[in-house]
């Protein structure tokens, strides 16, 4: 019993020496968020609870508890839009705040009034968004021979679920919102396995099969009725560093696919490089050059 | 502060105007489902309980609250078989109002119908996909050398819970449950980045290893001990078009893998192609013709 | 309605064989956990809640609800700590009964006090983890163009949620910790898609960019400073089999990864080779022996 | 250890029995519900969520979540009316099921289309029911010299609250809604020790003060503006029995009290009799007899 | 703004006293519950769990979720005992180290073993729980013209809500089990209003009808078919005191009500008294002496 | 099925209807909250947290999850005390705005600014609370021969769960936060049935037994060591009307109750009187006069 409560001593000796040098300033200044700041971090729970919203309302009724009837439907999208509207502006005021914001006290009542002000220009893109998804869908239905209807598409391919949250994403974005797209297109990736940065530009009736390890990098510039397949890499081939050693922020370096081109599984594109239209880009392929319109390319043999 | 009021104006204005969009026919008509019916789309959620469900009957005491005990153990299997026959056959009725049926309002009590009678089929097959998945565990086990005993591959083995999904899915699929399958192997492929399509047939003794990427597609038929890695894909070459230019659906267009073969993490298996029994497929590899019994395939020499 | 009836008689027969079929020694146990073992599994969501805490511990002020201040830091970090040390002993305590505990009432009281000794060894490491990743977190966002700050880098990139969750896990299985080290990489691996074996040695400065896909194994030995794309995979090339052939347990079979290092997608290195420090793999390469340091390998050419 | 086993058994065997005796006919036959049957019980959460959504409408901007806005307010009571519509008919069909049905097959399509029918009227009433309340408001804060403002009343007062669900609950008893009501005040009843029955008619401007063990009976008949403290009991004074000796059902037995009347704490007022208008009832007094209008009733002398 | 800071600090620094003056031993020394013991308390949730599921079992049909079946309500009662057993033996384990366990290391053992004997003993009563409850349903429903079925009584009064804690209470404190009677008891007190002892004896066709403000104390003693309505106390005279000037506790100082009683709402009964059988005590009545058999006691006349 | 539809349409329309009277003026005007005011109304839940918060500092190792050790206890109660803060400052805030805040856009940084110094202050008097109530909960004990251990009184009794809430009340009430003190003991009503307002000046050494019913009035003043038994109410005689014929607000009118007094259960003490210390009041008794210091009051016989 002695030996019990010794062990506990020592254990309690431990925890209370290890949480006072957790509580220094030299272990904790490299990974600590602003001790000063009363604005908490963006919250990932509220931000999916925002894209769940938005998916009910570019997809009515697919998403959410209840079932739209024509009667009904404008109550529901005003009282989500609404809803988006109050916790997204809310969101976007932490990002700001997160980001750009020194002087918190005089500056976050400014951030609180751009937030209302992006968040409402970004609820106009939303038939924009909606239109966008809606080609989507069709390239998806049309592209899969497996694919049973357009509502089977809507509600279970992760291709789609992932889009949708890198078009959310990139209007953010376009709007200077920071750290929110990412949040949210890191999501997608999460469950799906798709990896979309929301810099990206991308095309109508576009498409992505299986996806998982499918990676768009930043400055990709991609056409309209593109598709990709699984472990696509569109990706960075080298990164010009910087005096110190550093690659250079903001550069393009990610390639830029034309219209109706075709990507199969696993296959990487590295570099400001361009796919002409209409080209196939066979499975496991490794692409470093500009490829002309109409190509196809596949690997050589192999067995 | 009258700036302030007036950006709320304007606020109010463009959410009010976007609101008034969203709700005309020309926006929704291609993305809404069914306004007119009143049976809500399959829940997901629910549908992860059913599998939590499942999972629990298929392996007592591993997952689930409580301690399996020999004496209590069938108490606690009628409760969840109850469980599973209401909320599943619930679900189901629910895929088939998605599905098939255009009347509502007659045909709903036979889809009721029908769901209970498919589910409870579903049910009678219970101790088969046990007995498949205690094959598949055995296999896990035996082929990783990191694998400790058969409760943490039970318990922690992404493979294990993505082949769990897939032979719950596939015997609803032979039931002709519609929607359903694929919700269920979707979510494995969320939790896991494996990919089988709820029409592949697969043999006794299955095993993938890491697993993350890896595509089986609908028409796949694989034998008894076959095992795959990370990355692998069991793809479609290419579509036929129909007059229109759309893939064909339903055409046999995946490999068929015979018995006890293995195939090693990223290669790429495209087409209705047959892999011969007792073959190895290295990694990264392509593969679009038949390969003889016995081969061992491997990337040509690179270094 | 008689058919109606008739079809629920013939429905509550089939469950009813069903469930009794599914108590029969023969049809569960080979699936079963412990029938006489009143010790629960180790309950993942529980572990989910200690690795939150863990990393609200680790990155004061990211996580979690409240926003830190420097005056009440304390408070927060004791709080938290004390509630690992009694969650995490109670979970390590399973652990250590679902492994080696025979005679579960002698030996239960001796798997309750080490258990207690191993928690506190585990909290003494929190200093060395949150070092560590400190490291991770400035190598991440100094090698990515994209990054635009140390915060978003912790905060958003599943390259360093997954390094956190590997390098808890790994202080654990130090300690000889079962079962719960890998319960806590499978949930990083799900929620990335990123495979960290517990048993990996990793140095300071690790990244892994993307991360989709990336495996390494149990056996493998990272230097400092290594960089890695998505669907690397450093795995075994093949396993020595025992007598009864099945592949020997615990054999050293993974590659070393000098310091320096950058190995890009999809690469595949296999087996206990070397991989010569400031060396470059590219991308989709399959690697299976030495490479000498300061090497830089790509595929061949391809068009 | 041997000790403990025996104990283990013994408990096993006395658990065993008891279930099997709970399961025999004899035991449970006069507590079950419907064991044919397979329509559930009503639902008391579901009816609080319900509850919940009518005070919302009935006093917009003081309870739920949300900031009531006259832009979005229409929104806003269109999709609580819709959820109470989909939720009640759904109750008040368990409600019609749990009562009335025989035949539960051929009725229940019957219950769902009366339960709408009902709820679409009961829907209709809500403007009437809100009317009431606001009188019931007022009173309640000029009889009331602690009352600060009618938003206080509207939110902390549990009279205010009890006589909302008594309106509500009456206006469905006059729908001849079974069971439903009386749930419905019983929640009240409950929260605030007010126990009005929802059969008892009572006109504009009612209050109650403090009112835990209020009672107001079935057949009570309450004017305008009247006042009632905690305590008070509207009950019956004896029940003329029928043959079988048990108490007639149905009967007018509780009694009427006239406009403008006050009631002070613990009076006791008991059966058919008539309080004429104008009157005051003094504490703790017990009256079985009529009161003539313009009364003052108080308790004889004490000290 | 340095006004806001100097607040800031002003506040931090009274923050930090209190917190600081709160932890010394003066300040907690007597409200504080065992700080080297590390059993927690009994936990207020679980028990309601329990009471629910003991509801379930007793009542089976009306409460919980689902719908009974008489083929599948072994399982449930079954799944419910052994929830049960494992649920209220750690809730009582944890009343015996609150009260009686003072060398919490060793004795602790002894309360887990002790608990499961009494647990065990508590669920073999449950029959006879049952059936005395079906006694008080018929009681309440004979008794009262509003009552429409069985099931109404059973499902939504609150008198049988209480008398169904009481029982459950009472057995418990026939078995010597401390503490979590009383628990049941108030939670029932605070959900009805009406608050009975576990001490109490009570016979069978037991009615409480409204309920609000009854009082049963510790050491009545009622016969059976007594009805009780709201406000009636059955209380102590006075208390003996000890040498200290304290009541002397455990002393028989409640009346005795004999079989047939009907007591009327508010009345007040007090002192270890006699109420002869057959007897009917009025509305609003003192009572501090014996009545006779038979007797009828009415207040006398007030106006 | 015609019949089906045409009900749907009369439905649709009855309920269109409804929605839209509801959204007039003419309906609403009387009874909503600040349809232009951004601030919420303060929340129920969160004030039910806050307090929960207060009861485990103020009894530590009570209530609450945790078992509380010396050695980490002001971690706790340092981290209750700053989530109480940052709570309790926000509700405050609310309750301002509801109150007394006319121009919404100015004021409201001086009510966040307010609300943080009250807040603070009314941290600060937690000390006094924690006093006061442990002479409660010796009062209780020792007044009560049920009372088994101060243990029991701090965990069970509801008077003691009464009396803590009304002591915080009553100390934002000495703080002028309007609406707050209010909601605070209307929770303690609604679990205890024992309505203090919080207005109400109450000594050390307080005990209500049973106490369902219970009123103290807002201007009640009670003196040390007095104990109310269940259906005690200290209320108001008359009200002097205002011109308007309306009660005027806030003057003394209820009962002073000097120190030593005992009042038994149902005893209705009226106006601004005062009961001498030491006297002992009788249940059921009326009282509307001074009583002088050792009297003792009792109904005249009955019977």
């Amino acid at each position: 019993m002695s030996n019990y409560i010794k062990d506990e001593e020592i254990q309690n000796n431990q925890i209370k020496e290890t949480i006072s040098i957790l509580c220094e300033e030299e272990s904790y200044k490299n990974v600590i968020h602003g001790p000063h700041n009363n604005i908490a971090m963006p919250s990932v729970e509220s931000l999916k609870e925002i894209v769940d919203l938005l998916r009910e309302v570019i997809f009515p009724g697919y998403f959410g508890n209840s079932c739209v009837q024509l009667e009904t439907m404008q109550y529901y999208i005003g009282v989500s839009i609404d809803k988006i509207f109050n916790m997204l502006s809310e969101q976007i005021k932490r990002g700001f705040c997160f980001d750009i914001c020194d002087d918190s006290n005089k500056q976050c009542l400014d951030c609180e009034k751009n937030a209302k002000r992006v968040t409402s220009k970004f609820i106009s893109a939303l038939p924009l968004i909606r239109y966008l998804m809606s080609t989507d869908v069709k390239a998806s239905y049309n592209g899969d021979p497996a694919a049973k209807s357009f509502g089977e598409v809507i509600f279970c391919y992760p291709g789609i679920r992932a889009i949708t949250n890198y078009r959310i994403a990139h209007e953010l974005l376009k709007l200077n919102v920071p750290l929110i797209p990412r949040i949210i297109t890191e999501m997608a990736h999460s469950e799906t396995g798709i990896d979309i940065h929301p810099g990206a530009k991308i095309g109508e009736y576009f498409a992505i099969d299986h996806g998982t390890g499918t990676v768009i990098g930043e400055t990709c510039i991609i056409g309209n009725n593109v598709k990709l397949y699984q472990g696509v890499t569109l990706g960075a081939k080298s990164f010009p560093l910087d005096e110190s050693g550093n690659p250079i922020k903001g550069i393009n370096r990610h390639p830029i696919i034309e219209d109706n081109v075709v990507i199969y599984s696993e296959a990487t594109i590295l570099g400001r490089i361009r796919i002409g239209k209409d080209s196939i880009i066979g499975a496991n392929i490794w692409v470093t050059h500009d490829v002309p319109p109409g190509s196809t390319l596949t690997q050589s043999k192999k067995n």
